[in-house]
C-alpha cells in the first residue's frame, strides 16, 4: 500500500492546466480525471467492471446518503466500502455538508452549483429537515425514516474513516449564493474551523493512507475566495476541494474557480485539487484550463436515467434528450461515429426514445455506458493535449463542437 | 438463412427427454433451453451481449405488448424486432392471447400458470380492460392510453409477422382454472379454429422462415389435452406449445403436461415443443424429462428484480429472499461456489440487500446475471445428461439440491 503521492508530469503553456498521476492506497489516478458518483454505494445500472473497462480510475461515495443507510457500522463489518460495494479502485468520500446543508437551505440547493448539481442535494432530502445548525454541528431529521442524527465535523470524518475512503473530504458548510457578504464571510470561517477541528480529528484517528481535502468556500466574494483558498493551502490537508456557490452563470462559475486556482497555484501547487459537483463538457474542458485535477458531477449518469445523451453539441449543452416525442422513429445511432459499446452495438435513438419512455431499464444502462463513455475519452483527449502540449487549441476545438478522440 | 429445422439427437431412455438443435432463420438453438423473456423488447437490465455471454441463444418477446407500444408498424419501420432491440439470435414471440384474457378473466390471471405467470399477465394490465369476445377475436382497451384495439387470430400473427420472429405462436384463448368443464372443451375448440385461420393466414402472408406453433389447451381434462395435442400434431404447425391451465399445483401440472406430451409423442414427435410460461426449477427438471424443448418465464428475471436469487433449496422452492432482515449484514456470497459473474465479482448477500431495499439499479442486474446463470448452467446440464444418457440419475441430484455443473 504506497503512501499518497500526486505527481505533475506535464503543465501547459498559456493556462494553469496540469496532468499527472495521483497514486493513492487503492491505486492510482491519471489527473485530470472525471470522477463518476457512486451515492449509494453503486454508479447506478453498471456493475464496478463496467465503469473500470470505461476507463474510470476512482469513483465518488456520499457520506450523508451512507451514513443513513445502511450506516457506517454496517460498512465498516464488510471491510469498508470498497469491499462492500465490490470496487478495487480509489473512492473519493464527500463530507455530506453539501446534502446536509441543502436540507437547510431548501430549494436555494439547486442554485448552488447551477441545475447540475440538483439531482444529489434535491429531490430525496424533501422530507428530511434541518434542526439546527451551530458551530459544534447540524442536527437533522433523516429522510429516510424521520428519525434523528447529528453530523460534526468529526462525525464526518468518522464516518469517512469507517468507510475507508482514499479521499475524505473536510466537512465544511456549503454556502448558498442568495445570502449577503457577511453571512458568506461567517460561513466561510467556520468551515475553516471546522477544518481544523477534522485534521485534528483525522490526525489521530484516521484510517492508513487516506487523505484529507480542505474546501475552499467564499461565495462569490474575491477576497474571501483568496483567502479561504490560502487558509485551505496552508493547513496540513493533502489536497484542496473547491466547492460552494460558484456564482449565478457559468462564467461568473469559472471566473470563481479561476480565482482559487490562481490562489493555489501561488501557495500549493503540488497539492491536487478537486472540483465539487460541475461536470458539464465546456465546465470539464474550462475547468482543466483552470489547473483542476479531479471533477464529479451527476451529469453524466443522472441525464443518462432521464434517456438524454452526451453528443458534441455545443448549441445544446451537449445534450440530446432521446425522451422527445421527435425521436419515436429516429433509426440514428445515440452518436454518429461513437465509439462507445452501446453505439458500437448499434442501438438507435427510437430504440432508447422507446425505452426512455416504457421505462426499460437497459435504456438508462445504455445512455450510463455512452454518456460516461463520452467524458472518459473527453479526459483522456485533454489529458493528451496536456502531454503534447496543444491545449489551448484542443480545448477550442472541443469547446466548438468537435468529439473527443476514441 | 437456413430453413427452420428441428433435429433431435438423442433420446434418454426412461423418460420422454430429447436433446437436439433447433435451427431457426436468426440461429440455432440447442434444446432443451430456457428462453429469458425480453417481454417488452429488452431483456430488464441486461444488455444483449450479456444475454448470449451468459449462454441463452433465443428471447422472447411479447405480441400483446409490443402490439401497444411502440407498435408493430414502428418495429418494422426498423427491419422488425432483431433489428429494433439488437438481439441478434432467434426470437420467439408469444401471440398476445394470455395477455389479452388475463384481462377478462381477471385475478384467475394469476392462477392458470400458477404464480410463476403472475409477472406476464398481472399488475400492468389493470387499468385495461376485455370489451368484449366473440368468434372473431377480442376487443380490449389499451392499459396503457385507454384506447380501443381489436385482436383476432389474424391480428396476432400480423403483428408477430411485422415483428418478424423466428418462432410465432398461434392466437389462443388461455383457459382459466375455474371454469366449467364445457367452458373449458367450447373455448379449446375455438383454440383449434383460430389455429386454422392463424395457418391460413400465415400461409400467405408470412415471413420467410418463420416458423408458427399451435398451442394445446384443453384445461385440466385428459381427453381436451390429448384431442387438443391431437389436434395441433394434425396441423400444419411447425411446432406446438404447450398452454392454459395446467392445474391447481405442481403434481397436476406437470401430470396436464404429461398427457400433452405423450400424445404428441405419438403423433408429432418430430416437431419441437414450448412449455409456456413455466420455469421454476423443479419444473424445468420434470419438464426436460417429460419431453419439453423449450421454455419460457419471468421467474429468473422477475424475481431478480425484488431481491431475491435462485440456489440449490428444494426446501425453498430454490429461492433466497435477499431483501428479508436477516440478510442485512451477512457477508456470504450470493450462493457459495457459483461461477456466475456476480458470484465471481465477491457481491454479498449483504450487499444485494441493501440494493434491494435502497433501490440502487445495479441490484436487480446483478440478480439478473446470478439468476439467469443458474438457469443457463441447469438446462446446459440436463442436455449433457441426455447426450449421455444419465438423466434420470441427474435429475434426481439436481431435484435434491445438487449445483448445476459450471
Amino acid at each position: 500500500m504506497p503512501a499518497p503521492r500526486f505527481e505533475i508530469h506535464h503543465h501547459a503553456s498559456g493556462s494553469q492546466a496540469r496532468a499527472g498521476t495521483l497514486a493513492l492506497k487503492h491505486g492510482t489516478v491519471r489527473t485530470p480525471a472525471f470522477v463518476p458518483l457512486a451515492t449509494r454505494g453503486s454508479v447506478k445500472t453498471l456493475e464496478p467492471r463496467d465503469v473500470q473497462a470505461l476507463g474510470y480510475e476512482m469513483v465518488l461515495g456520499n457520506t450523508f446518503h451512507l451514513f443513513l443507510s445502511p450506516g457506517p457500522d454496517l460498512v465498516a463489518s464488510f471491510g469498508g466500502l470498497h469491499e462492500f460495494m465490490r470496487w478495487p479502485a480509489p473512492i473519493i468520500t464527500d463530507s455530506g455538508g453539501f446534502q446536509v446543508f441543502s436540507m437547510g437551505h431548501g430549494s436555494v440547493a439547486d442554485e448552488i452549483k447551477g441545475r447540475s448539481r440538483s439531482g444529489k442535494g434535491g429531490g430525496n432530502e424533501s422530507s428530511g429537515a434541518i434542526l439546527g445548525i451551530d458551530e459544534e454541528g447540524v442536527r437533522f431529521r433523516s429522510y429516510i425514516d424521520g428519525s434523528l442524527y447529528f453530523m460534526s465535523p468529526e462525525t464526518s470524518m468518522s464516518v469517512q474513516a469507517r468507510l475507508n475512503s482514499d479521499i475524505a473530504l473536510a466537512f465544511d458548510e456549503c454556502t448558498p449564493f442568495h445570502v449577503t457578504r457577511s453571512y458568506t464571510a461567517a460561513s466561510t470561517e467556520r468551515t475553516h474551523r471546522w477544518l481544523a477541528r477534522c485534521l485534528a480529528w483525522h490526525q489521530t484517528n484516521a484510517p492508513p493512507d487516506q487523505l484529507v481535502y480542505g474546501i475552499v468556500q467564499g461565495g462569490v466574494e474575491p477576497d474571501l475566495r483568496a483567502e479561504s483558498a490560502q487558509t485551505v493551502a496552508a493547513s496540513a490537508a493533502g489536497g484542496v476541494a473547491i466547492g460552494g456557490s460558484l456564482g449565478q452563470d457559468k462564467p461568473q462559475m469559472h471566473e470563481v474557480v479561476g480565482w482559487s486556482t490562481r490562489e493555489l497555484d501561488r501557495h500549493a501547487a503540488h497539492k491536487p485539487r478537486h472540483l465539487l459537483g460541475i461536470g458539464d463538457i465546456d465546465d470539464l474542458i474550462i475547468g482543466v484550463g483552470l489547473g483542476i485535477d479531479t471533477f464529479d458531477c451527476a451529469m453524466p449518469t443522472r441525464l443518462a436515467r432521464h434517456g438524454v445523451a452526451v453528443v458534441p453539441d455545443p448549441e445544446n449543452r451537449w445534450r440530446v434528450d432521446l425522451a422527445k416525442a421527435r425521436f419515436k422513429a429516429s433509426q440514428e445511432p445515440i452518436m454518429e461515429g461513437c465509439p462507445c459499446p452501446a453505439c458500437s452495438a448499434g442501438f438507435t435513438r427510437g430504440y432508447l426514445h422507446y425505452c426512455a419512455r416504457s421505462g426499460e431499464t437497459t435504456g438508462p444502462r445504455l445512455l450510463t455506458i455512452h454518456n460516461l463513455a463520452y467524458v472518459s475519452r473527453l479526459m483522456a483527449d485533454l489529458r493528451a493535449a496536456i502531454a503534447s502540449d496543444t491545449l489551448a487549441a484542443r480545448s477550442h476545438q472541443l469547446l466548438s463542437g468537435h468529439m473527443p478522440r476514441p
